[in-house]
């Protein structure tokens, strides 16, 4: 059995020898580059202290990274095993050598995932570990990785600076008054991070936490947010804040994409009802869909680019929510019409240049039918990369090939990591790099493009077209 | 920087040195080909006049093509900068260097798509440009066309002979007199051009013209269409009329492909409160169901071929179709159900021999979830080409990849170009026939079929399906 | 014109040599492991009797095959013609030769269909025919396979041995006895056959033949089914019966996946409104909902291996229904929504160990979108192969782009045949364990995975995934 991390040069690209030349050609060009970070779920917390330490191996890496336990529990290993925690504080594994030891007696379930090649890719780079994970060497690789995160050269301000990042940033709640953004102002520190304005908790009525998520929004505007007009009043001072502090972006989620555009007086009587505890679940659509809108308005006025992504149905394991909360690997998309539900927004703002929406899609079936179509027409409009289980080798070609033709290249926003796990950005950014790298060389051996735009397009796709698009020219 | 236009012989196939051996040698075999247009936008007028020319080239290849400006006007460049002609008459550019320059500088934005590799080809094919376009050289290019347009070879006639074209289909409402056609045979040409009736004008209740067409309808057929009978005898009598002119085939377009059966006074019901402006979007849906169902049956007694391609939701975008009208690039496709939806067609004529309905689609799902299914059980069906979006090097490919295992090739109904740019139409076909070369050949390489069964089958692709389906024979 | 069968060793495999080679590699490891075979509709009756014939070539291959006969039908071969039987018994064609002199003479529409894949590696290996199927030779080789069909190692338990059948599970009604399955254990032949236990004729209400099948489960059970508690009963004793009889899996089919939890009063309403003909097609949607989520919890008691497959519109030819009832190849697919559908029941067991189920589907969209993330969450999911249409070349590439970055191998359930075509079994899972060699061949030359990953991943995929998702080993 080879135990040797298997990370060849030319990996994930395809394998005619011409197209694996010029795919490493326009590889080279770019696998340097800086990373541009625009769509993520990184803490800000560690990098306001410039002394800030991961923990464990397993707090690091396994604990908070739902893609990983999510596999693990498909396979009948409970999340109590894996150390992650309970909603009532209940017991679960602590021992995280033992947690190591079941998530490496389980590695091979990552093969041909993408966890399984950002991993490999994150173990090697990061950390220096040359050997196939498993069973045997599980507690070696731990204590190799334990001993990296002692080091100052573990920190999270010294890893920005090592994976050569441009700029990240985070995503924060309406009410967040951005204390750990302040911080890393205040310190000098030069990386550049910023917010990203997402209202959803104080947009999305059906929210079991919506009132609390209200509650929290007037304590920091000072005042109670008590009707739709006082909603509105505070998201536009929070985004003006946002902007001081550095945003050029929102963010926004929703099972659908609808939207439609309500009388104030309407939008305030599901509001009431909301704060009463009897909005339908009717009202809570259109409530949603007239507040997409208005925070496209808002766009036109403060210039904030606009992100979009609906489709996932959050917490859909009643058991597993229940004991454990949000964000356990159970979110799982559904079908989307974006054709018909965006029109209410798109005939006020989607031919207006001050906007500009990104959107993003669980659904493939969308990128041809619909997302591209779109894209390729409105002003407004650009496309997300592959979003969450499609941000993978197949998941990004299949991207290209649904959506390239029609919305073209220069339609798109680049590439996002969309990521909580600090460690595997530069891991993310390369597989992007490299599938990119791998279609553009699949056009130029093909005759479609030659060499000259191949070398603009992979500069186009791997860096230049995410600072564009969110404005950090 | 190479400014060469690049169109190797071999482009298109997949890098695989045997598939491309094969790929070649199946396409030279077709490639000179007469081509068969059975379906199409191109204006019958240029053909009845031996002497008319195309204007400048920006009237012959931009301002008529909304490939080609939505994508411009995508990246925020407006309609009327192109030269767009406004629904009111307002100015718009009329400089056509200007906006020929325009195009040139932002050229780029085609990289990788169908229009991209189409008018490469047409540029140097048509018109013999040997440099790719850009900025600086946009004026000569210019030049180079706008000499090439005052010849009388690329005169349409001319053009039509040297294209090889053996057959045109053209599209032309139900109240058409086709004075064209009528000019074109009694000239004397030998080229074969033949209209298709295609009478959603008249059928689909909730278009904005429809009051205005039924007037037509009824100038033409020299009595009022008060009633839902009078509509079915004139659809009767047009078809035949058309029948007379050469049209072998009809063409129908709605937003979902529903049918249905009503009964007479029903029908009628519908159509003296769509006289009276009353009608609802439930009564617009099904009188189109049954008129869809009505031209079926007509069909059955005829023999035309119908045409049926639902899924576009027409001028999506308020603000440009109230500037620009119809056709401006913002017809987006929706999903399609098509199983439940012909049900009740298919009922009464799915079974009969005489009925040949050529289906397509802009929802690529149905391909292999519904259409192929379909098409590979009913006598009555055939699947038309990847269309409008689709009709891409990717599109036709994931149709081969999606449909052919289930439907086989023997249920489709070949190549049409759909095109109202009449000099790109040999680009399209040689696309087309690429594709199918290097489709055919992956099934050799990969021992699916041999090589004799290779060679039937670029010729069905290629010429014959096309001619069968339409009864060109 | 070649005429020489076209079966090269390394068919099916992507082109490139170094991906080829690998293929080859991985496919010569399982090319000859033993088959199991968890889910098809071979009966059981041919193997009770050990001198069961199976008649004519095209009783054999033709007659009961709708794979093929639909094929035929749809360019316009009427299908009594094709000898298969009408409902009111009147006259098809019963000359055996000329029924496939039809077939050859039109062999060529099964260009590039898994059909004639199959059909070409069955003719070759079972029957030595060398020959590719045409007109001219076809008497020729009906002679050859008539007169294999007479030879004593022609008999299907021979045939059984001879294809190295490991396991071979039936599917069978809930009111079956299990007569030939009592033979064949009463027999002392070797040969492992399981049955699989199939309520849908006594769940779903509103088949055309329920009343009849409840009267048939009566008789079985020996009291009358005159309520839901009567029904639920008799499905857990039937469902015991199976199991002592060797079956592990029960099998499951329905319009949709919905799901959902009614009271015993509830249910029992309904079920005596479908015994008085009076219920209605809500009803039946929640009938069967409610059932499906009643076996799940006898799963969870009794460990039968629950496999789910909603989706397909039955008998949507009323043409052909009426003419020649079930199973006549116009079963089109409609699209299906799982996240929604199945929650009810994933609620209550979705995170209960104790509950296998298996999920198949003929709306490849859900895919990457709902079952992948569905099966690599859940504990109680695991994934079919690709169903029906989609058990082809392309289908079962497509399931593996689709579905295996999110899902993982480790959460599908190996391949199954699903064939009633008994012959055509080892030409089934050869082509499978073809396309899984070359998908892993395509993630080592990718560098997403090593040789040694590769050589366990198409062992579970050919041999082992399947044996352990049934509960076989």
């Amino acid at each position: 059995m080879t135990d040797k991390l298997h990370l060849p040069e030319d990996r994930y690209f395809d394998p005619d020898p011409k197209q694996k030349e010029i795919a490493l050609h326009l590889y080279r060009q770019v696998a340097n580059k800086p990373l541009v970070c625009p769509h993520g779920h990184v803490d800000p917390r560690m990098f306001a202290d410039p002394d800030y330490q991961f923990g464990s191996p397993a707090d690091l890496l396994l604990i908070p990274d739902h893609y990983i336990f999510r596999m693990l529990y498909s396979q009948g290993i409970a999340l109590e095993s894996l150390g992650v925690p309970r909603n009532d504080g209940g017991e679960v594994e602590n021992d995280h050598r033992k947690i190591w030891q079941t998530f490496a007696d389980n590695f091979f379930l990552f093969r041909g995932t993408p966890t399984g090649m950002w991993l490999a890719h994150e173990l090697s780079d990061v950390f220096g570990v040359t050997e196939k994970l498993n069973s045997a060497n599980a507690q070696k690789i731990y204590d190799q990785i334990a001993d990296c995160l002692t080091k100052p050269e573990f920190r999270p301000r010294q890893l920005f600076e090592r994976f050569n990042i441009e700029i990240l940033a985070t995503t924060d709640a309406a009410a967040d008054t951005l204390e750990y953004h302040k911080a890393i102002k205040a310190s000098g520190w030069k990386g550049r991070i910023v917010p990203t304005f997402r209202p959803d908790g104080v947009v999305n009525i059906d929210r079991p936490d919506w009132r609390a998520n209200i509650g929290e929004l007037g304590k920091t505007c000072g005042y109670e947010i008590s009707s739709y007009k006082k909603l509105i009043e505070a998201l536009e001072s929070r985004r003006a804040f946002f902007k001081t502090m550095g945003a050029t972006a929102t963010d926004h989620a929703a099972l659908t994409p609808f939207t439609c555009v309500l009388t104030d007086t309407e939008a305030d009587a599901i509001f009431q009802r909301a704060l009463a505890g009897t909005a339908t679940e009717d009202d809570a659509t259109r409530f949603t869909g007239h507040l997409i809108v208005q925070n496209a308005r808002m766009s036109t006025e403060d210039g904030l680019v606009m992100q979009f992504h609906p489709g996932s149905f959050r917490n859909h394991n009643a058991v597993v929510f229940e004991k454990f909360g949000y964000d356990k690997g159970c979110d799982i998309p559904v079908s989307s019409d974006f054709t018909r539900n965006l029109k209410s927004l798109l005939d006020l703002y989607g031919s207006d240049a001050r906007l500009r929406m990104i959107l993003f899609t669980l659904d493939e079936t969308t990128y041809s039918r619909e997302l591209a179509p779109l894209a390729g027409h409105y002003p407004a409009l650009r496309l997300g990369p592959p979003w969450w289980f499609h941000d993978s080798l197949n998941g990004m070609r299949r991207f290209r090939d649904l959506a390239m033709e029609t919305a073209g290249l220069y339609n798109t926003a680049g590439f996002n990591d969309d990521t909580r796990a600090f460690p595997s950005i530069p891991a993310r950014h390369d597989l992007a790099r490299r599938v990119d790298s791998n279609w553009i060389a699949g056009l130029v051996v093909r005759g479609i493009i030659d060499l000259d735009d191949a070398d603009e397009m992979i500069h186009d796709a791997a860096y230049r077209l995410a600072k564009r698009a969110y404005k950090f020219d």
